[in-house]
């Protein structure tokens, strides 16, 4: 492990300069300062902590919304203080700016604050920490994002290929078969995931995984636009969205074209987000229990500070199962239609 | 959540009763027992821990040797009781016959004997309590064994991709194009992983991901017979095996061949199993570090315990690199050839 001589002798300073400089003492100049960071994050030196002192952890966020109680991200943070605060651990939380990533890097900047580890949330592959979380030596579990071959980080997210079985499966037992698919466009890692995973359950489920009966774009209003009506053509009596807010999309658009949800279409989402209790009709979801991620997130930021590697971790999915799903109707539907038709001429 | 007085109430006995029989009370009867076990199991009654109380949990252990201490199983165990006891809880090793698997359910057994949750070591589809695994209530933490949509249970292993990804690169990096795969028979949950891992570290590799290139067997003898002369006519300079074992028996196969490793071919094996170092050559092997995946296992254990329903945790594989692999000979080797033919003409 490196040490703080090591950084002096490269660096050409004493110890106690070095030392300085880690504890963000004054009257160390801010080039010198940096240049003795680099140079420590450079030969592997990072915060070693002293027992008996406060251990100090900071949830980094980025895209993700945190300030009201119901946000995504608050949840997400109150698990994890509600299992770190306990622990004896100072938790921060800082906005991560992508003016904060490009001028320092993430191992600098935790040297410099003190912090022995992150949860980071809201990552996304645009992001410019992202490539260097494939080499960084400070502990970093990442929620939804992908890192693997560092053994420093933790990507952690919930079971995503048993979610989407658990939709198709409830689907399936109530009588639909030809099921398609919407979703964002996948640029981004997580719609990726789902998008796989939606797939891969059709497959386990023995139905048919038929990749015309999926349609992704980067906006909701494109998604509907561009696929909807290809995926009714086609025969499907339901649709998975891989986020909430283009199931709402859905149902309002199925409004729009004289769709009933459920009785013609049945719509089911993934988060769970608040909102899908107060749409009209409320909504089916795939959940994300952003508490016990936040907790759990805690149990591998402590993992990985108790020296053991964790790479990936997920919860379980659970399904919430609401009134804009039923059973299908086309086939009695058609049957009516026929009849009345008989019945005219 | 289930009470005793829910309990008594169905089978029609006292409170006292259902306490005493839970409870190992010598003047119940065996048969009164196992009725009101069977119930309490049935209606979703599980042991709640009494704060102040010792923790009971288990390992259980089937088909693996632990006896040893540098038994694959030992370590695992090591680990768990490393975690486990300086956090108050008392760990007992129980081996997992299929008689006690057949006799008794998981739950009422964790339920008679005290338990609040058990790691379970060496569960293949074979065994009895597997189906059941993916009903029970007591918090189960399983090695290498898939149970999916099954919150209290958490499969953990190692991240099987990640761990074929580092072998591949290893080999790309060096100037192997055309790697083959030998593996244990696919009825076989860890092996299925492997051979899937395999083929995707070549995709993502940019090599030819050819199933031709792969070979599985369950004996390493019918394997080698069945399917090493393919590789090898098919111009594979490296094979990785799905286990340490099958690696050894290719080393010593290939010297019946006249086939040099590593200068004419590279073997890579999993596990790193203490042999990998006392082969001729040390073997190159995909390590699974048993003591990390015992501690990671506790910490999945107390998060189930604590509510958290983790499903999968896997840890970062290690690459360890030995002389087993080295360069692939064959341009040079035939260059060499050929030189050799034009001289002699």
């Amino acid at each position: 492990m490196a040490t703080m001589e090591e950084i002096a002798k490269r660096v050409g300073v004493t110890k106690g300069t070095v030392s300085k400089a880690i504890n963000g003492a004054e009257d160390v100049s801010e080039s010198l300062r940096k240049t003795i960071l680099e140079t420590a994050v450079e030969i592997g030196y990072t915060r070693v902590s002293r027992s008996g002192k406060t251990r100090r952890v900071c949830v980094m966020i980025t895209n993700m919304a945190y300030e009201k109680p119901e946000d995504f991200g608050a949840e997400l943070i109150l698990g994890f203080r509600q299992m770190a605060e306990p622990m004896g651990f100072q938790v921060e939380v800082i906005p991560l700016t992508k003016e904060l990533q490009k001028n320092t890097a993430y191992d600098e900047y935790m040297l410099a604050r003190h912090y022995d580890g992150a949860f980071v949330l809201g990552m996304s592959f645009q992001e410019p920490w992202m490539e260097g979380f494939s080499k960084c030596r400070t502990p970093a579990v990442l929620y939804d994002s992908p890192v693997l071959m560092n053994p420093a980080v933790t990507s952690i997210s919930i079971n995503n290929f048993e979610g989407m079985n658990l939709a198709v499966s409830w689907l399936k037992e109530l009588g639909h078969r030809t099921i398609g698919y919407l979703g964002g466009a996948l640029g981004s890692y997580i719609y990726q995931v789902r998008y796989a995973a939606f797939f891969n359950a059709m497959r386990e489920n023995g139905l048919d995984a038929d990749e015309n009966l999926a349609g992704v774009a980067y906006y909701a209003a494109d998604c509907l636009k561009q696929h909807f009506q290809r995926l009714i053509e086609a025969g499907c009596t339901a649709v998975i969205c891989s986020h909430d807010l283009l199931a709402h999309a859905t149902v309002i658009h199925c409004g729009e074209c004289g769709i009933r949800v459920p009785e013609d279409f049945s719509v089911i989402g993934v988060d769970d987000i608040p909102l899908c209790r107060h749409t009209d009709p409320p909504l089916s979801s795939i959940r994300q229990n952003r508490v016990d991620l936040g907790r759990s997130a805690f149990y591998a930021l402590s993992s990985q500070l108790a020296g053991i590697p964790v790479s990936t971790l997920t919860l379980h999915a659970e399904l919430i199962r609401r009134e804009s799903v039923g059973p299908p109707p086309i086939q009695e539907y058609r049957t009516a239609h026929l009849t009345a038709d008989v019945e005219e001429s």
